[in-house]
């Protein structure tokens, strides 16, 4: 096990009714709220209008932001910052999925700063003072609500990236498993594949000491495995989804990763579909895990691909390692075509034209990965998986 | 699953040298520390001089409390609580194992109070102002480091109990799974048997629901049945002993419990087998959990009992459930045994004198465990462990 520094101190209100924590939420930090979320859903399941009455109620003063869009634009965010600054506002609120946590993540670091939020992203600037984020989470999927990075995009130059810091992590998040009865079955399966990905990415690392993170990582997926097919069927399963909720923010949050080598190298990959294409990223990651996997299999880690395949998906311990692994591999493929996932990128219309300065990109940085990789593999990658 | 909040914000440095961290960590509180431990273990293996020479060197000013007895008693804590007042303390810093650590949280709760810290357990008063608690941890066993209770004992009473509060979980707590490496054989196995007691308490409950939370318990589970043993005979396997001290925390910190319900039965027992023979906290569980087990096993709750037996000790499925479970209880006290801890009272010199008064205290608040159990449930598992 690998030294760590472990710290989460997300405050998590869950379950029916937990947005009745909402004004004591905000009031430990302020009272001048930025509410950020995306298109109407919000206002048409009646959480936005919740929000309101309990802020009105107890004297919250609050702006909008709203239109945040799936894979958020930097200008967008930077709308959010300016609002922010002309505003005096104390506290970040999201409503919404991944998408809105993240811009509402991204604002709270571009509230104390004059130039772009991209300079985060670039490295042209560190991120300083960052104003308190609180997030009502409606999608279980990319543990943004726990975690500390928040991924924006910058159309005009096709870069999906991140920006990171401790500060990043919210104050507070709201997850009421009812507020995702209405995701529909393609973002529940989605979701689920965002969470199964977030955790196959850090469980398939090099430090077999790190037993217990190896563990907790079983827990999730086999959480994901059990519930994302009962919630993509039946979407007013409140056990489903809370099991699904509750698994998103731990995929992501640093219990899994603590102590353990993480390459995240499907989410580089994918980032860089979204990049040039904007398709869901969930939909991106779908396709390209089961490849990911394939490429990486040998021989001698095929007892990886075993451990996943006996312990998560209950494959007959009794076969041939590199037997089990392939099997794994190929109930995974299956388990995310059962909920009507796309399997190849040709399926969401992307084909080569891309791929070698995608690969370029996605390529750097792939050393910690369960294989090191290089622009090759992640070309080889993108080829399989068309 | 139960609605919950959840909030751990406890700091954790973790690994080789992560001592290292201690001067920033205590100046982030204040600059006048009480410094908690018990024997002299800490002076021969080192750790004390190295944190004397950090404060030292710091700036830190420090006073001492030493001799913390296992099964730490009032009359020390508030001897530590009337030295925190006459100095100013602003810091509580224990060293040591659980013992230590409670002793530590309950002294941080009455730095602020009148009367003696009992009010706190027998209800006469609430904790108000808590000292900032920073723990460096000798030993995998309690989950003090994370968790919000004290026990405490009153001997002239035979009282064992606990307080709670939020403010009585660690600011920070700094593990260093080398500083376990001397641990005894025997400390290490009753450890090892009361982090499974933590988990075993919750694993077994009535919210099938909350699906996430059981399957965090069989991670730490797994992680105990696998490094126990070998902790137990390679006392410097720095893996064992990491997985061991990282599993300690979780057991206990909220992780497993939040969203599922919790009865607490075996602790509440074997808080009066100590408080009437002063026996080694662990040791008590590991004789009763078994027992505790057995006596709660019907038809219709086999399943949880297969569920343990299947997932976790890798008992084959295809068996009768009765069978399993039964099966399971036998691994479970072999497995302990095997650590050579005593199996039965008698052999740590316990008989049936205060079987009943014991039962009697016990037996309350109850209710809320895998079947619900009274006065004289407690009773059959106590003459059952004989």
């Amino acid at each position: 096990m690998k030294n760590f520094m472990y710290h989460i101190p997300t405050k998590i209100h869950f379950g029916r009714g937990a947005i009745s924590n909402l004004p004591d939420s905000i009031k430990e930090y302020g009272n001048k709220v930025l509410l950020v979320y995306g298109g109407g859903s919000i206002k048409k399941l009646g959480i936005y209008d919740e929000a309101v009455k309990l802020m009105n109620e107890n004297g919250i003063e609050f702006i909008e932001l709203s239109g945040v869009e799936p894979n958020p634009r930097v200008e967008t965010a930077d709308r959010g910052a300016k609002l922010c600054k002309e505003h005096n506002v104390e506290v970040v609120l999201a409503i919404g999925g991944g998408s809105t946590m993240d811009c509402a993540k991204a604002i709270a670091a571009g509230a104390n700063y004059d130039g772009t939020i991209w300079d985060f992203v670039s490295g042209k600037s560190k991120i300083g003072k960052v104003l308190p984020i609180i997030t009502i989470v409606t999608l279980a999927a990319t543990g943004s609500e726990m975690d500390t990075s928040a991924i924006i995009t910058k159309w005009e130059t096709n870069e999906k990236a991140g920006l990171t810091g401790p500060n990043l992590r919210p104050k507070v998040s709201i997850l009421d498993p009812e507020y995702t009865f209405s995701v529909s079955k393609y973002q529940t399966a989605a979701g689920t594949a965002d969470i199964i990905s977030h955790v196959l990415e850090v469980y398939f690392n090099n430090n077999p000491g790190a037993f217990l993170q190896s563990k907790f990582c079983e827990a999730v997926l086999k959480t994901c495995f059990k519930y994302g097919h009962i919630a993509y069927k039946e979407p007013k399963n409140y056990e489903a989804r809370a099991n699904l909720l509750w698994s998103a923010s731990w995929a992501i949050n640093g219990l899994c990763t603590k102590g353990a080598p993480v390459g995240w190298s499907v989410h580089s990959m994918e980032h860089e579909l979204s990049a040039y294409y904007d398709i869901t990223h969930g939909v991106g990651l779908a396709i390209l895990v089961p490849h990911w996997l394939r490429h990486m299999l040998r021989k001698e880690n095929a007892y990886k691909y075993a451990e996943f395949g006996i312990n998560v998906l209950g494959i007959d311990s009794t076969l041939d390692e590199m037997d089990i692994a392939n099997k794994a591999i190929d109930a995974l493929s299956k388990y995310l075509k059962e909920m009507d996932l796309p399997s190849t990128l040709t399926e969401v219309g992307i084909d080569e034209t891309y791929f070698d300065i995608m690969a370029e990109k996605a390529g750097k940085g792939l050393a910690n990965a369960f294989i090191p990789m290089n622009k090759d593999d992640v070309l080889a990658i993108l080829k399989a998986s068309l």
